[in-house]
């Protein structure tokens, strides 16, 4: 049975092997909801990018444009970071460059594993099925937000784990199946201690928080290939 | 009222601002037991360092020696990191050198705190009593194992959080609380997945084991002068 180890924030990348192992790039809230709803309502590709000019400069040649920073949209950058805004028929076709504080960073550090998945609730049956076939080791790579642990990335990697009946290897993934048991019940009231739940409803993002919430809307398993994400 | 934060590993501790702060170090299996018991014990303090040489030295200066590699003693450095080994007259008086992989990294990196007290579930209510009385800011800062995160001193945590009833501040010190809700009517259990528990067990030194999670053995709580520990 494929064993699975958790990593709680990109800052702890470093302490774990990727060498011939699935990571599965985690941010619930939200650039990795946003990826899947995003490539699931048409999007051709992602390019996700650090810095935002380099988002900048991917526009002018054709993309375009989505960012946040400190959970707000950037000046001059026509997207922000809210699942909702890429459901949307205009967008089918496009391409897209995407630049977040935390979701991009993880995805950065995670290109030396044999595969890298985007994980959502949205998409969590399809992605456990993939996992499935794979049979392959799996790191989760919580995202969290600037270096800290956060409950949802980590409530996700639970679910990961109870879905694929995998193997948790390491206290993280113990500790995220007994967050998960907990949470699994009333994700809504048990997130909403959470720093990141707490900063979307002060930036006016509420509506966003049950649509990241909600599980197996989109059967896509969005991965990357060449710096950037297809379906 | 005082809120509390988590620091997860030491790997962390720079995303935490400890001015002001009270900063509890956590190093369950074993460092913090250890020094718990020891100071209980009749010795008179400890001097903790990062290096096995500088233990060695300190031994030339009357110091007894105690030193902790990968959960195993050292060669030529008499004491290892049982705090079982501590609960002998014949320390009493003694100054302790001591080195440990996680614990006294852990303590170096909590230097700049106001105040840096010693936790472990050997003294939790004598520490969490000092810690009302101080009603200030704490950061529990959790050694883990080589950066990882780790089951029993974030238990250990949540236990602190508990019995002051101060704030949980951030996603971290939510989580705590959850998992010790889950652990306290049976620690052992809960914490036989995690791979300190099983280390400890593997290297022969299982009895450690229910001596680490014994509540208030101990009435002391050790603090930091001037790079040694007191009570």
């Amino acid at each position: 049975m494929p064993k699975v180890e958790v990593c709680l924030t990109p800052v702890l990348i470093d302490y774990f092997d990727l060498n011939n192992k699935t990571v599965v790039v985690v941010d619930i809230f939200r650039a990795t909801s946003c990826m899947v709803t995003a490539l699931a309502s048409g999007i051709d590709h992602i390019y996700p990018v650090a810095e935002v000019e380099a988002c900048k400069s991917l526009m002018q040649q054709g993309y375009m444009g989505a960012a946040e920073r400190k959970g707000l949209p950037v000046d001059g950058i026509p997207l922000g970071n809210s699942p909702l805004q890429y459901l949307n028929d205009h967008i089918k076709g496009e391409k897209l460059a995407m630049t977040t504080t935390n979701g991009t960073l993880a995805l950065s550090k995670s290109v030396n594993a044999s595969k890298v998945l985007i994980g959502a609730f949205l998409n969590l049956s399809a992605l456990c099925k993939k996992l499935i076939d794979y049979q392959n080791d799996v790191i989760i790579h919580c995202s969290g937000w600037r270096g800290h642990f956060n409950l949802e990335d980590t409530v996700m990697a639970g679910a990961i784990i109870n879905e694929t009946g995998f193997v948790a290897d390491g206290d993280s993934a113990h500790m995220v199946k007994t967050l998960y048991k907990n949470a699994e019940n009333n994700m809504d009231a048990f997130l909403k201690n959470g720093s990141h739940y707490q900063r979307l409803v002060h930036n006016g993002n509420k509506e966003d928080i049950p649509f990241c919430l909600s599980k197996n809307k989109f059967n896509v398993v969005p991965y990357l290939k060449d710096e950037k994400l297809y379906i």
